[in-house]
């Protein structure tokens, strides 16, 4: 019998690049692997775990409570933290770190203008009412990807963009299209652009949403302005009565809180108009710990809904032992401790990169100093190719360092060519003499070509 | 705006009816639920769960890796605690419990006798490399018919079976088949019939896969004998050729260790040419904690491939925390512990629901003393209907007692009339004292009428 039973999606579906990045990493036992988005090992909350899960399991009430099905939206208690958390993140003035690196304009002014126009209204927003909790963001992306678009349909994404969402987008067979990346966020003029072509060839009613990884990209570290979001948003709302329906703006603020320079920027939550358009999805993963997988996000009520709908069947609830022990670490302010450390201890490992970066890597290589995320984006000079195939990612391989080629982080748009001599570096799995050592042999395999 | 962004899911997608079940227990304040599917709450390894999380965060490095990413398959340790799991259970003779309920032939010879036939093969259909790790078997179920299930195909089922199935069934579009049950299992010759019939009609090749729930079945609580399980997979592999397509078993043993009477029964696994068409799930919620999301598969390779691509993108990976919590209650023994109080308690807690129904139920109204599981099936004698806007229903509600209506269990088949006057009750959730009230408010309403 030479036919499969599978599904369209089952054939269709490829297998993420993380996969034979895994495999290197195990062919080759020596190498120091810069690609992984793994987090700081030494790190994790080992203590406030322990401290927190013994709490809730020190009485039968709480343990058993902790140990029975929760509903499928998910902790109230949780979420009414998480909208807290959220609204006190919008609402308050920007922090100001001592950052040398701190060289982009501030735009605490900006939010704090665009929320006292508002007033009232965006309070609502931050409704635990509206929010559900997942297994790590990770599955609303999935879930919204479900709900919302359709074999054909298209997606709006920087160019480059968190490169497990394209895997998404190929699993279900919708196109995404790269809108180019400035220091600030998305061009919103190409934003139009796109949009208006889209219209001109009658494609509008494909397009089902905007996804911004909007706080320290992954891959890019560049965090999106307020003020940028707010005229996505609006944008976006121009071409609606042209698409026919909805286009929503899907925020991933997965690295919101692992910033450690510069200031922080409101949320599209807090523009005018979120509460029917905004999909804002955050998690617990990276800034607490990535063996506990939750997520959350705060939706449409329309879309909410379906959203539920369709959590009932993948899982009818995050596990409630890992939202009863978030709700103690946030609750007991362990989680906001260990959040200090952790974003100390991202600032040195991204010092440590940068130090051996301009030590090592040739001036033709571009970067930008990192304010937070695990990531460093690097550009090489035009004729080096950094894709797979090409002979730096083979060379370094042969010096037992591994990078995600950033042509893995584009979209395949056909509006333009795929760039491909970039590469995402993280210092979030890597320990600081492996960082050094990595950065010391790609420096090398950079200067040999 | 009058069109909605949602995709042909979205729309699809009902409520399910567990939505609907949880409003009315939260609109009638003093109803007893005997619908949930709730476990015992005081019978939680809140203790169990304290020691095990204990264990593994008190040091860094078996906490560090706990706290961490795990892979897309799930951890290694737990993968082969599994495996051998299910080895033991399927090469060892049928466990005999003194249960006064013992009414069926014991087919322990049968399986020995299966096993000796298969030898060494068989051992290899339990490795560790064809498993994976979930957030609950839920999520396989989910990602089964992603894979496997295109809008309009065919999933044969049990009639009656797990309706949140039924629910992944609408969403996806594709349309379950219902399978006469007997006392052991489904009826193999109907099975026949019905695929020669779709045969017929020109529809095998839309038949992807049969789905049972094996042991203690949700909502009957029959287990289905391993002969009828290999003679099922026999019958299935025969319309092979005629379908162009593989078509798989599905095992679903969520309650297999649930079980607190008769004779265990070896797996589909244990069959001949279980290898390529046996999907076996099983799950950790159900015997140690509901709170605690982990469910288990083992899957023919290259099926396996297609659902680890589509996991990566669903979260990659289960939590990992809450997989080393599993590791360490298997290895230590207290998961073993466990599972026999549970079993105990779960008997006695369906013989209180026995003696009550015994006592209070009408002599027409027909069921089968439990052997495990959490459910007793009640059938009301032929004009008494047991539909959600039927008297009973209705006044049961009155009487503030709350079951799930049989003919949400009944697949959308068009060659029979859904029956609709079962009842399906859960002994696992409610009190002792809660259910001999429940049960007697029941029976006082089943008078009624």
């Amino acid at each position: 019998m030479k036919k499969s039973a599978l599904s369209q999606l089952g054939r269709r579906t490829e297998a993420p690049p993380i996969s034979w990045l895994m495999q290197l990493t195990l062919d080759h036992p020596n190498l120091i692997s810069l690609a992984a988005g793994f987090t700081d090992n030494e790190s994790l909350p080992v203590v406030e775990t322990r401290e927190s899960l013994n709490e809730i399991l020190a009485s039968p009430g709480s343990g058993r409570a902790a140990l029975q099905y929760g509903s499928t939206a998910g902790d109230p208690h949780l979420r009414r933290l998480t909208a807290d958390r959220l609204w006190k993140l919008d609402s308050m003035e920007g922090t100001d770190f001592n950052s040398s690196a701190d060289a982009f304009p501030r735009r605490a002014g900006d939010v704090r203008g665009a929320l006292r126009r508002h007033g009232v209204a965006a309070r609502g927003n931050y409704s635990p009412e509206r929010m559900l909790i997942t297994s790590g963001s990770q599955q609303l992306l999935y879930m919204l990807s479900e709900c919302l678009c359709e074999l054909g349909d298209i997606v709006l994404v920087e160019d480059p963009t968190y490169f497990v969402f394209l895997g998404i987008a190929q699993s279900h067979g919708f196109s995404c299209r790269g809108i180019r990346l400035a220091a600030d966020g998305i061009d919103v003029s190409h934003l139009e652009q796109t949009l208006e072509s889209l219209r001109r060839r009658g494609e509008l009613n494909r397009v089902k949403m905007l996804y911004l990884v909007s706080y320290s990209q992954n891959p890019t570290g560049i965090t999106t302005s307020f003020v940028k979001k707010a005229a996505a948003l609006a944008t976006l709302k121009r071409f609606e009565l042209a698409a026919g329906h909805p286009i929503y703006l899907l925020e991933d603020a997965a690295y919101r809180e692992l910033r450690f320079a510069g200031n922080d920027e409101a949320s599209a939550l807090a523009a005018e108009g979120a509460d029917e358009r905004v999909i804002y999805t955050g998690t617990y993963s990276k800034p607490f710990a990535t063996g506990v997988r939750v997520g959350f996000g705060i939706l449409p009520k329309p879309l909410l809904k379906v959203v539920l709908r369709v959590k009932a069947n993948h899982d009818f609830g995050t596990s409630n032992l890992l939202q009863q022990l978030l709700c103690r670490a946030l609750a007991s302010c362990r989680y906001e401790t260990h959040l200090s450390q952790l974003q100390r201890r991202y600032a040195r490992k991204a010092a440590t990169m940068t130090r051996a970066m301009r030590e090592h890597f040739p001036a033709e290589v571009l970067w930008q100093e990192p304010r937070g995320g695990l990531y460093i984006w690097a550009r090489c000079p035009g004729p080096v190719k950094s894709g797979v195939k090409s002979k730096l990612f083979q060379r370094a391989l042969k010096h037992d360092v591994l990078y995600v080629p950033g042509e893995l982080c584009y979209a395949d748009d056909p509006t333009r060519r795929k760039p491909n001599h970039e590469m995402r570096i993280s210092f979030g799995g890597a320990t600081e003499s492996d960082i050094r050592t990595g950065i010391a042999r790609l420096g090398a395999t950079l200067r040999e070509l």
